[in-house]
């Protein structure tokens, strides 16, 4: 029964409280207070592993009551957007059952390890009176959008050529030990599946669709230290990949990652080649975006260095003054409101699950690609941000 | 009674919801989920220009009361901190009120319009039992922190230079319309009271204080057009602020300043130059600090971008991955869990009032010696961060 | 009689007078004078497309004699090394007839339009007792030797993923007219014949061999205007290309091109990932290297940024203070040198022919590679700088 | 009789084969080929401290003669420019028997060891028949003319304030031998005679000239140790010095100035601000000028990082493509350039011994202010760059 969700305070109800636990409670505490739309939220339910870690997480982050059974969480009548940030082989019957159950989901990215599952999961939810988002909250970056403003307004003319990057070192080091991570019947895609389908969420809202593709993938340290210390075990999946795409538009470029890359901490970097001007953006700097324009004496052209502000919403319902900068948290509270919004009737958000299920098309396509040696087309499923 | 104050959750009364108002409401939200050891706080109330504004921003901020009567909130019981984020003329009075009331105190800075002023609160806050804190945000920043504790280590030998600048653009526009903030009655000094004062909290802790300064300012914009269209009025304080200082500890250095740099959105960068290195910052690029050490073969040596992350305490909790980046607010958040453990007997948090006005008195020197054209001698008051 | 040719002073024919030929030329003025272990040489003869502009530009090069035929030139006996820097396309014949003159060749990259015109050059030259240099002048930069220096030494471990991008903007106006360049009979490849032999040249230096690719291009500007104003012209080669590609060591990497690359002026940028660290490059800062070590703290780690000096020979030879900068010239100077000496029984230079041919068979395999749709296996042709 | 110096080929008589006798070498030999509206020049007669090595790097740089007496070379007939690069001590003497001898004098910066030589030097040049160049290379830096016509163009409204800092870290190591260069006597200032007056020269050019100043000096190292192992001796002149100035103009600035910067290998750094806009650059990358206009929407506004290319004169005599930098020589060639042409009677160069002598008069003002303790008022000597 919508109506009624949409008449009371919306309770959330949190699943996890790792990294990304914390960001998404950290998020739904901050985001009624600085977005003035926003109705307050409710933070109604917390699930961690075990009943004493939710008792003390959900104390620490404002949360009504705590468990340890996240099927508890999702049939609590009192929880109406469930939050999924478990390891990723869980988000699949976690999404299936809070549909179920009629809740909204906000599930982390990326939504399942699989394609299959994540179709089944798209399904679900659009077969379902509720309302999705999925957690690529490097898209509710104000300079993403601004970046996708300029392109909409013909800044660079026709975008034609992209290429995208996305780095860590968190798998650069020989000597971490080999865990559940390293297989794909767990963990599914390496790099793609981390880090991948992160570039391939901003190349869509940049460029549109993918239609095909070829791409090669490497595995760096094909071995890793058991635990244990008596030997080694296999590393499945790909710690490095790139692809060469063909967009829909006619556009190519190019998308390459690595979680084994020394010194990017988070690099999600892109360029978008246009036919009068060029957009260039660094994560690691995410408060800048870069812009060339092709326009007036050619002495005086040059990269641009746009600091975002307020001048670039919502940044201004953070800080009112530019170049004081968001960081990384703020994102996901954007993402947040964008969702709650969504709920309450209010413009149309994205990502959902068939945002995520077309970004994560790609990866699978990209792995495919690899290891067929053959150019890939890629399974068109909805739409983009 | 601190016992009984310490006993009970804390409860935070905020007068102000403009730009810091709403950053202290958020920090105030977000410190104890983000901090583990910290306890609940209760927002208690918050103050207005209006009932309606104090009642709208309430609800948003998720204050329990609300009052147009700063005053009201100064004397209500369950008020235990007393946050003031109003126009810097208004900061003492309500200082002192609160510390009459025996409310701790976080006040924006700079504290006063005049030094005379700073000294009362100064004096009233060391003489009462209750704590105080300072809103030099940028102190709080992990790289700045990391920038102390690299020097404290010796990885750059003795700190033996000092640059630093603190310009921003938001009186650089000729055309914009003279307000009080033109006015030394009114608004006290001007870049420096604004900007400067920022940038000497930073020299401070990371050079220890400054003994004497020669200085120059300078009115860019000697007048202002008045809101009325019908003529002009004159600007009273310094759009830009120049000081050559020696420190306390035998090294000198360039303090710079200026409210009228075109382009500049938040510049507060600094350079200590060692004996056998430097450190340099760039606050428009707040997550990066910069370390160059004349140690190894020459052909490797170089100037190191270190990206904050895990190993930057208190970076980690908020984000558990390097290079994810902070943003301008987090770093109040990180404020208000250094005043909650402070006030809740912690290791000691900076900067009190008492820090503050000796940062102040810098400023106020600047001033002093840039009007008698003859070196100043500052003022020392009590230590620094 | 090679001895008689290192007895004398040797003497320097120039083909060309253009962008390349200047380069040439001030390089050959240069180089003994920058160098103190080369003996003297002649400013022989000048080759332009007319009298009138070869003896206009010889009296401005300082050259002996001038002349509008190139067979003249190359049959000159007192000329012992041709330069050659016309159009692509007149490489070939020229090169083909100062090897069957006995004269030593100095020849712009490419080489030829086609592989095939590539390998009979390197054929004649490896039967002919003549020494060869081909311009892939960004090789001799000392940021560049350094790099090589530095993965010899293990400064990141071992080398296993690379990517580079070669980009400029000269062909992105739409309204620049059709000329013979977008012929493919008259101008061979697109980009990758002008940009991405560059490419491969650094890449090869840093990387070794690469054995296999797969690849797309693309032709952004299908059709020109052509000069006369009425209607257009199909634009046959690449505006940008983009390779996936197998080194024989086994690493993987990107190869990408644009020469339709708005803003980028003289991008020739590449990161080398290691087991233990990386390394990074900007053409455009051609005096920097970057640099990033999983060494120390992890709190103290970063991205260095190397400004090249004395440390980086030979650097040293221009300006004896780090940091000064080279330019562009300055490294054609340095592979004038190398060519001199080698010629004079010195340590064996790079690249020759020989070299050349291998970088070129790249590029070959890359337009191979994305007209055929399929994974190109890479014609080894000899060794790399 | 400058009439027949004119008519012939100028033969250039060098003074020192260093750091600045190599660039003036390689910078003669270059400038005729790279400029095509220049004559030909001879190099005449090369001066070193001993025969040998006169005659050596007579060989090396292609001088016909070579001599150890460098009173020789000023009276030799076929001599008729005299290049002075030699330590500073010298510069007066011998550009006044170089004028005596009606020879046109290039001479490297500092002009003198003291304000009084410059001053004899700057009489003499103007009541002689003679040219003067001094060695402000950077003033001749493509990027820094394309700073002044933008400036004059309005790019950036009125210039009302300026910031400029030049630091090396030559003697930065505490351990370095102690030499004549810190005595006042033999080596005059230190870092303002050294760097400081570079900065002045591109102040002045940037800003026009200065009125009046206060400033500090610092000896960081204030002893060193005797190079035969036995005691220190003391350092006389200053390692650093920083300077807050008033410019004629009524803008106001600061010039800092450090020889003991670790890390900065060639800082020479500035930044103007005008009144609708702000115009920086960074010397160690020397090929980028950075421009903030206030104009067009807030969104898109930003710094702009030009690139020099053909556009920005003469940039395009050495190469035809933007991007592809000059570097540090490069512009002791446009120096020497702009030298021969004032002596053929072209457009009026500069700087000259007049406008060297206003350069050279703020940097003994800084001196003179830092140990005054008083405000200095700077003598002005004739126009500026």
């Amino acid at each position: 029964m919508p109506d009624s969700k949409a008449a009371r305070t919306l309770g959330i109800g949190l699943i996890g409280t790792g990294y990304m636990g914390k960001a998404h409670a950290l998020a739904y505490r901050a985001a009624p207070a600085v977005f003035g739309d926003l109705a307050p939220v409710r933070l109604a339910m917390l699930c961690d592993a075990t009943d004493a870690a939710a008792d003390r997480m959900a104390t620490q982050f404002g949360f009504a009551r705590a468990t340890s059974d996240w099927r508890a969480l999702v049939a609590s009548p009192d929880v109406d957007i469930v939050a999924i940030t478990t390891p990723n082989a869980l988000h699949h019957d976690m999404a299936l059952a809070a549909i179920a159950a009629g809740k909204h989901v906000h599930c982390e990215k990326p939504l399942a390890l699989t394609l299959d599952q994540a179709r089944a999961m798209e399904g679900a939810a659009r077969g379902a009176d509720v309302q999705t988002m999925v957690g690529y909250n490097y898209t509710h970056n104000p300079a993403f959008q601004h970046a996708r403003r300029l392109i909409a307004d013909g800044a660079i003319g026709t975008p034609v050529h992209f290429r995208g990057w996305v780095d860590e070192d968190y798998q650069a080091d020989a000597t971490l030990p080999w865990t559940w991570r390293a297989t794909r019947a767990q963990a599914g895609l390496g790099a793609l599946g981390d880090l991948g389908c992160h570039l391939v969420s901003l190349a869509y809202g940049l460029m549109g669709p993918i239609d095909s593709l070829i791409a090669d993938t490497q595995v760096i340290h094909a071995t890793r230290p058991l635990p244990d210390g008596i030997g080694h075990a296999a590393v499945e999946n790909e710690d490095t990949a790139s692809a060469v795409v063909r967009f829909a538009s006619g556009a190519q470029g190019t998308l390459c990652t690595s979680r084994a890359a020394w010194g990017r901490k988070s690099r999600l970097d892109w360029e978008v080649h246009g036919t009068t001007g060029m957009l260039t953006y660094q994560q690691e700097r995410m408060n800048e975006l870069h812009l060339f324009q092709s326009t007036g004496p050619a002495a005086m052209q040059g990269f641009r260095t746009i600091l975002t502000g307020p001048a670039h919403p919502p940044y201004g319902d953070f800080v009112p003054a530019a170049g004081h900068q968001l960081g990384f948290l703020d994102l996901k509270t954007i993402e947040v409101a964008a969702f709650l919004r969504g709920i309450a009737g209010g413009p149309r958000h994205a990502p959902t699950f068939t945002d995520a299920l077309a970004f994560e098309a790609v990866i699978h396509a990209i792995d495919s690609a690899a290891r067929s040696g053959q150019r890939v087309t890629v399974t068109q499923a909805g739409d983009h941000p």
